[in-house]
Parts: structure tokens; C-alpha cells; sequence
């Protein structure tokens, strides 16, 4: 069978008017012969609305009633988009995970799919029908409702993509597509037409955006061919699929920044074994999560100087758990609010010799001068002044020639 | 099992704070060792708004969708509730009519309740919890949502007192009972303390507003005994139970009336069998409910007149409906708009006589004049002009000492 798996977010079902042009674009995918199945996440806001109510009804609201309580705004979507397709003459249904069922394990709030029953859908499908699943949800195997944590809507559809063997899993979004850097930050960043998995991965901060990386990771376990593309606007979109699809690879595929972050440098920590742990172990313990990490080669053999940065937010907290632990001996602590993290990456840079010297020259060109380095295979990342973001992506985009 | 049945409809779960006072009695109950089995409607507006949606979506929504998107409206009514009580530290959680089961017969939108599954309830039950079930909804035998059509979760909180033997169905809505009359149109209206269905079912358009007919016909057929009271005001409320479980019954019950009816009378309508027949059919094929029914006997044994009443709603209609039927024949038609039914209610009547003509002498002393009289075993109503209706009312109430 030829079936595509069509995922709509929030925003592209938020109205009414935009889920009849919703019902539009599953018709047509149906017209072409494809055996379609449909995810939907709920209509935009409501998600928000019932997770207000449950915190005036208490500010402990029980996980389990939680799940039972979003499940619905799935639920109204997927009848809603399921009766325009009636309407529109289609043979087609809602399909509650319950009902199919898609089967969660994990925790309530935090599950995830590791089941999906084909019987009733694959017959439906055979049958003509567009089955329209409620995204993020399924059930546990005490027939409770549960939510998926991690990647929400865009995990089942990975998922129900995997388990029904799709051609492709195409991500219907508000965006156009993954951009070689945020096109709100540089307005000549260009729209990606192929990406790999692991470059997406990368791209964290711009994919977050398009899709959760949860669930890019979930794809590329699966090889699932991903197009992302927007609802509102008939353009291809971008797809992301494995390294070996992908021809004529640029060296670099897009430059992502952060604005959030701050360093922090331990100046004259102990240089010994376990110092490292005993600083990031309270840290972690209160959820801060620590990004760049660099340490000096010490210099006398006794002390050496310690760096990593963190989101601005957790800055204060950070300082408090630094100064009130007593296992953590310094002398001294600086702190740095308005850095920014930009990263390049590309998986043309494994086999191209000189991207890092080609990046640092031509930030250097701008004296805009490096504070720390972090580099994985596939990605170069810099801290840099904050005020110096917007120069540095500019001349980094030129210089990798994004915009060609 | 000391098992009662809590319904608490769309008002007395309207808001966030109004929940918080339902799981206040739901708790009430529990502390006095009850097994408590609670059942909710949507909060109030919800359902409406669905609706509107779909209507917005297409003006023949699909029946089976349409019972998709309904139930969620009491999904998360049952959810808040449920999560209230946790915080309250009770142990409860909502049951889905899927997850009992419920199971319904009939067609969507208008299915109605055969089979409640008892075995994870009683287990939930004996472990001590609280189960929140979701009214006005089941599965079929296809797995799918229905919503129950007539009774709503009326119906679901009858069949829930059935299936569990519960000792008591008690019916949480915004007033505080039944009264002799309604205390919008007669101030001195009492709330009675004990009624029995038939006089409850006769008091229909006073009882709708507290519960539907259907219901009260299913809570008499299992002899299942319902309080109607507030979920606001905590006062005791109405007991509806069978007649031989009522001491003292006084001869009259209760008075209802209607106020939005018109009389409609065929004259010189031809004297043959299946004449009624003829002029009912077309009028019933479109929905249109007729009332009050007299045929005056025949005068020359060739002509009559006969006279119904409809609601003012239906006139145009039903003009046009006797005009355009050529199979009726009249010499003249007669419509009267302003006319309000009065009944006098109660199981009383039966072994008391001259009740009829307590009331027609009544009502002749405040020179009230009487178009159409019809009776029932428990009921006799009159036609009046609706300028003397609230005269009528109290009257009646007088004359009948409902106010003692």
C-alpha cells in the first residue's frame, strides 16, 4: 500500500476555516491514490486553556486526570477535520488511540509509543476510509489514557509512520520548512531543500521550532522519509531523510544562534579527579541544564579554570548552588550574561579539511572575538558577544554561500 | 454496598470554583461511608459551543462525529472533578464510557443505555474510590463514542443507580426540588418534599426543568428513588419515589402551566372514520406536537368540530400544513394564539371526588372561562385565555392548600 502519514500542528488546525483547508489537502492526497492516514494535534490554545484550568484546580493536578484532561482537544480536532471530510465526500473517521489502540508505556504526562495495532486501521484503509488519529496520546495497558511527552503529535506520527510501513511522514506546520538560519534573524536565510537527520538533530535550536528533536531522532532510528511544509502556503517544503538520499551535500547546511545563554567560569578550581562531577552533579540534580564545557590545561598541575554555559534564566540559581556547595571549592566565580552561540553544521564537514579555520577567520575578519569553542563531527559551535549575533550570522551565511 | 448515585448537571460544574464545591459534597458523602458513584454533564456552555463548531464545519455534520466531539465536553468535566478530589486527598479518578464499558443501543446522537459493566466499578468501589463517570455518553458494539439522546446524563445516573442497586439517585442541578408551581410565575410556590412519578411525569413542564420525562419514566420502571436538590444551596430537596412509599398524600400535587401554546379548531370537519387520522398524520410527519385533543359531538351527524393545541411556534406551520392538504376538509379554520394550559396534578384525585369540580368552580368565581378541558387519570387540564393565567395559578394554589 502507498501510505503517506499527514501530521497537522496546532496552528494549522486553529480555526475552523483552517481545518476545512485542511480537509483540503488530505482530499487531495487521497484523489492522488494514496492511502492517507491522518495525525492531528489540537486546535491552537486549547491545550493552554484546559492546562489553566486544571492549575486553578489545583496546583498539584493529578498526571493521570491531566492526560485524560488534554486528550480532548485532540479529540475535537480529529472529528472536526473527520466530519469536514464527510462533508467533502470522502469516507472517513476519527480514530481515538483507545479505539485503535495505540499503546503507551512510561509514566502519565511523560509517555512514550512502543505499540501501534494495525488490524482495524489497515483494514479501514483498505476499506477507502482516511482514518484521523488524535496525535499525542495513547493508552496504557491499564487502559488509561496517557499523553507523550517528549515530541507530542509529531511522535505519533513517526510512530504510525513506522508501524504502517509509510512512503513518507509529511509535517503540515505553520513554518515553510527547516531555513538554513531563523529567517527572523536574517532575512536572506533560504528555505533547505534535503537535510539529514543528523543535521536536523543539530540544528536544534532552528528544528525546535519545525519539529521536536525527540522525534527526529525517532525518525532517523526508523528511516523515515520527513517533509516539513506549511499548511497555509502550496510551496515543497524541506525534507529530511538519511545522509545516503542526499546528493551534492554542501559543506554547510544552515548556522543556528542562541540568545538565552551566559557563561560561567570557575577561575582556580582543584585540578583532580571527581571536581568536575561535584559541580555539575547539584546542578543537574536541580534541572539546570549545562551546555558548553570547557576546562584549561592547568597551569601550575594544582588549579585550573572551568567554563560551561547555561540559559540565562537558571543564571541566578546557578550562582546560589555554586556559592552554597561546599564540596565546590573556587576562588573565584564570573559570570557573563549576553553571550550567543552560533553554530555551523553540516555533514559535508567531515570530509572538507579547513571549515573550522575558514569560520574563525571570518569571524576574525569582523573582530568579533570567540570566548569559547565546542566542536562535535558535524558542528562548530562559538561563544561570542551577544551584540556581535546578528554580524556573525551574516558573515558566516556569506561565507558558506547559504544564500546560493 | 451502601451505593449512592450523585448526577451533577452542566450548572453546578459551570465554573472552576463550582467544581471545587461539588467535590466538596462528593467528599461529604464518602466521610459518611457511602460507596459514591458520581456522574457529570459537560460544564455548562461547552456543549453549545461544540456544537456551534460543527455546525461551522458543515450544516449536516456527520451523527457519529458529532458524538466524537460532544463526549469530550464531560472527558473534562469528570477529569477537573476527579482532580479535585485527589487534591482533596481523596482516592478517584474519571472513568470514560469506554473504559466501564457503557454500551449503548441505538443510533448515534439518540443511543440509549443496555449494558453497564459492573466488575471495575464494584473493584474500584471496594478499594475505596470514587469513579467519575462521564453522563450522557456510551460505546456501541463497533467501539465507537454515542451520546445518549433523550435524558442526557440523566439517563446515564438512572441506569448507573439500576445496574449498581444504588440506594438513592440524587440529582444535583440549580434549583433546589420541585415546587407545587413555578416559582417564577407564583411566588408563594412550596418545593414539595415527596412525589410520585406519575404525578412528576405529569408535571412535565414543570419537571423538565428539573429532569427529563425519559428519565423519570426509567427511574419508575427500575423503582429507583431520585432527589432532585441544589448544588449551591444546602438544603434538602424532592424525593421522587412510587406512590406507596408516600404518606399523607394531599389530593392535588402540584400546578403546572404552559404558556407558549395556541389552540387551533377545524370547523365543520366531516363526521367519517379516519378524519383525525387525516389531519394528525401530515402534522406529526413534520414534527409538529399536538396537545390538548376534543371533538365536540356531532351536532347533524354529518359535520364536527375539532380542536387541538400546538406550541405558538408551530402555527404558521400547521396553517399551512391543513391548507395545502387536500385530503383534509373544513369549512372555516379558527386559531387562538394567547392561551395558556392549566393542570392541577396528584395521585390524590384518584380516590377523591369532586376535584373536577373544585377547580372549574374556582376558576368560575374569578370568572376565569374554560375553552377545553381534557383528563387523565392524575391530571385534569384546562384551556384558558393566558391573561388569566397567573389569576388561575393562584387560585388553584389556594383552593388546593399547596402553599400549607
Amino acid at each position: 500500500m502507498k501510505i503517506v502519514v499527514l501530521k497537522f500542528g496546532g496552528t494549522s488546525v486553529g480555526t475552523i476555516e483552517k481545518i476545512k483547508k485542511v480537509a483540503q489537502i488530505i482530499g487531495n492526497y487521497k484523489k492522488k491514490n494514496y492511502k492517507v492516514v491522518v495525525v492531528s494535534s489540537a486546535m491552537s490554545g486549547v491545550t493552554n486553556e484546559l492546562l489553566k484550568k486544571s492549575n486553578l484546580i489545583s496546583e498539584n493536578f493529578s498526571d493521570a486526570e491531566h492526560d485524560v484532561l488534554l486528550s480532548t482537544g485532540e479529540q475535537v480536532a480529529c472529528s472536526l477535520i473527520a466530519g469536514r471530510l464527510i462533508h467533502n465526500g470522502f469516507k472517513s473517521r476519527s480514530w481515538l488511540a483507545w479505539q485503535i489502540p495505540i499503546i503507551t508505556n512510561g509514566s502519565y504526562k511523560n509517555s512514550r509509543i512502543y505499540q501501534i495495532s494495525k488490524i482495524k486501521i489497515i483494514k479501514y484503509l483498505k476499506d477507502g476510509g482516511i482514518p484521523i488519529i488524535t496525535g499525542f496520546q495513547g493508552i496504557n495497558l491499564d487502559q488509561r489514557i496517557t499523553t507523550i511527552g517528549r515530541g507530542g503529535s509529531d511522535a505519533s506520527a513517526i510512530m504510525l509512520a513506522k508501524f504502517f510501513k509509510a512512503l513518507r511522514c509529511v509535517i503540515y506546520t505553520d513554518v515553510e520548512g527547516v531555513y538554513t538560519t531563523d529567517p527572523n534573524k536574517l532575512s536572506k536565510a533560504k528555505k533547505i531543500k534535503v537535510i539529514s537527520y543528523e543535521e536536523m538533530l543539530e540544528m536544534a535550536s532552528l528544528g525546535a521550532k519545525v519539529m521536536q528533536p525527540v522525534s527526529i531522532q525517532d525518525a532517523r532510528l526508523n528511516r523515515i522519509n520527513i517533509e516539513v511544509r506549511s499548511s497555509f502556503v502550496k510551496k515543497s517544503g524541506t525534507l529530511i531523510t538519511k545522509k545516503s538520499n542526499i546528493k551534492n551535500n554542501k559543506i554547510i547546511t544552515g548556522i543556528s544562534s542562541t540568545h538565552n545563554d551566559s557563561k560561567v567560569t570557575l577561575v582556580g578550581v582543584k585540578d583532580k579527579p571527581g571536581v568536575a562531577a561535584s559541580i555539575f552533579k547539584p546542578l543537574s540534580k536541580n534541572s539546570i541544564n549545562v551546555d558548553m564545557v570547557v576546562q584549561n590545561i592547568s597551569q601550575n598541575g594544582k588549579e585550573t579554570d572551568l567554563t560551561f554555559t547555561i540559559k540565562t534564566d537558571d543564571l541566578n540559581r546557578t550562582k546560589k548552588i555554586l556559592k552554597d556547595n561546599k564540596n565546590i571549592n573556587f576562588r573565584k566565580l564570573v559570570l557573563e550574561k549576553d553571550v550567543s552561540k552560533i553554530s555551523i553544521i553540516g555533514v559535508g564537514m567531515i570530509t572538507t579539511p579547513g571549515v573550522t579555520f575558514r569560520m574563525f577567520q571570518a569571524l576574525a575578519n569582523k573582530k568579533i572575538n570567540i570566548k569559547v569553542i565546542s566542536t562535535s563531527e558535524i558542528k562548530i559551535s562559538v561563544l561570542i558577544d551577544k551584540k556581535n549575533s546578528k554580524k556573525a550570522l551574516d558573515v558566516l551565511h556569506n561565507e558558506f554561500k547559504l544564500d546560493k
